[in-house]
């Protein structure tokens, strides 16, 4: 089968090995695929993957156990054993053996077919188009700010960082009522919030005044989270969203004069996100920028890389 | 009045003016004082401080509100406007417009007499000799790690740094019959927890198995940061105790994709500290390595900088 590979270096593989299933897993067949920005740091040495990049992905069932074969379906990253001390403590997400689609010792999405534990496929309903599917996975992470920590409609929360998260986890806030504003340095991207009724503050523009309740880190620079720290009241809370492949020099004495709370936050709940949109509650759509089939997949890669793109899709499928 | 001072450099003033009280503020005859680390690094240019130095004290008020004459006290060192709208928030530690003893704005207690406002002020009951009621701040500092996050029996908790923060903190957690271990460099202050029933181990046998619930990291330096963030479980809670006077390089991914909360915490409850003091709770006296007198402050400034010896304590007046 066709598969977007990195192994040292990209490539687009026209004969990889077709995935074979094992026990309680499933096969199944990508129709739509997203690129986000951790694919993006894999290709520059991020948790050292070699195999079939892509985590983000709505598809088909082509084979596994009866009920779930025909469905379409999207799929949780983390899986897991279900036997360790985390997954016995409700923190499966954080097995300590789990494999991760496309990003730790799994192949990814980026490819025609992909092998799937079944505990981790959810149904996509009718309502929710291809589209707006593939969205799952970042948008259920955006979700995961809120299960973490309740926002609150007093409260003032700057999100820093307008890319493809950014987007998403301001959508997520902004339907808390909470007083909201997005710095960021993109214009592109800056101007999709302002038509969504969100406050924007260009990067080179912001004053910090030590006011805000609650920041969001979704800029994945040192510069982001130093702003952060200098937006945000005493006894704040920063949210972090990105990881960064490298070291960075930071002072983290405002954490302690300050008391601040950073909260690190990564996969969320895939339901909230499905019924998020299958109500039309979060606009994704508008994020897509270009849609290119799986053989244009390196050009596809350069484009997500390109200020000029949010969100660049891959076809695999009809 | 002789007074310690930093002023780009140290010095011993023989004749420092004598403080001026403000309305609502007393003045105090300080007896005894103890140096502490963040003494050490304003003279490494923390802060930026200027004037007098020192925080941790106990003394007798001389002048001031008549309930208030003759009573020996200790004070908490947040000098606050009671108006802001932080201090309408009760987070009046964080005042904006506050001023610190000895380390922000306002002189400090490495002298015969300071003015403190009256609000900050605690009495000393008679249970409580100059030895212990001088470690009463540290102590608060100490107990605010409790107060932020409640540390129950179950929990696995670890401390890195056996310095002189490190040791009350360990002291303060051992009381709450949590699982603990202290992670030092020093054998002198490990076997002061070694003989306090408090497990240690020195920081080069540590073998991290990211299954720490909480880790209290009161080294002050990015190594012991990072053994933090390598100890702890995930969804680990990781409270930070010191604060670094410079940036170091430093990757935060693995707060993000362990979910690790980080907490700040800096200054605490006075009397929690006072009460444990006089219950005999925690031992403070065996910590006392050498008091000196003032005249001799630049020699034990330097002392308390020595890995030999613990606390350094200033005496004053008797």
């Amino acid at each position: 089968m066709k598969a977007l590979c990195y192994n040292e270096s990209l490539s687009l593989e026209p004969r990889y090995p077709e995935p074979q299933p094992g026990p309680e897993e499933a096969l199944v067949g990508v129709r739509l695929a997203g690129i986000c920005a951790t694919d993006l740091e894999i290709t520059q040495g991020y948790m050292s993957f070699r195999g079939v990049l892509g985590h983000e992905f709505v598809g088909v069932v082509l084979r596994g156990p009866r009920a779930w074969r025909g469905k379409r379906v999207v799929a949780e990253i983390n899986c897991v054993c279900g036997r360790c001390e985390l997954c016995q403590r409700g923190l499966s997400n954080h097995c300590r053996r789990r494999t991760v689609i496309g990003i730790q010792g799994r192949d990814g999405v980026f490819a025609e077919q992909v092998a799937l534990p079944v505990r981790n496929l959810h149904e996509v309903p009718e309502t929710v188009t291809d589209e707006q599917a593939v969205f799952v996975e970042p948008l259920a992470a955006a979700y995961q700010v809120v299960k973490q920590y309740p926002i609150e409609k007093r409260m003032h929360v700057t999100v820093i960082g307008s890319g493809r998260l950014g987007l998403l986890v301001a959508q997520v806030l902004q339907a808390t009522g909470c007083e909201l504003e997005v710095v960021g340095r993109n214009e592109l991207t800056l101007n999709f919030c302002e038509k969504r009724g969100i406050r924007t503050v260009p990067v080179a523009e912001v004053r910090p005044r030590g006011d805000r309740d609650v920041v969001v880190e979704c800029s994945g620079s040192p510069a982001g989270l130093e702003l952060a720290l200098r937006l945000l009241r005493p006894r704040g809370m920063l949210i972090l969203k990105s990881t960064h492949a490298e070291a960075a020099p930071l002072n983290l004495a405002p954490v302690v004069v300050n008391e601040i709370t950073v909260l690190g936050s990564r996969c969320g709940p895939f339901p909230d996100a499905l019924q998020a949109l299958a109500r039309g509650q979060v606009d994704v759509e508008s994020m897509v920028s270009r849609t290119l089939p799986l053989d244009r997949g390196l050009e596809a890669l350069a484009m997500a890389a390109d200020p000029r793109y949010i969100k660049i899709l891959l076809k695999v499928a009809s």
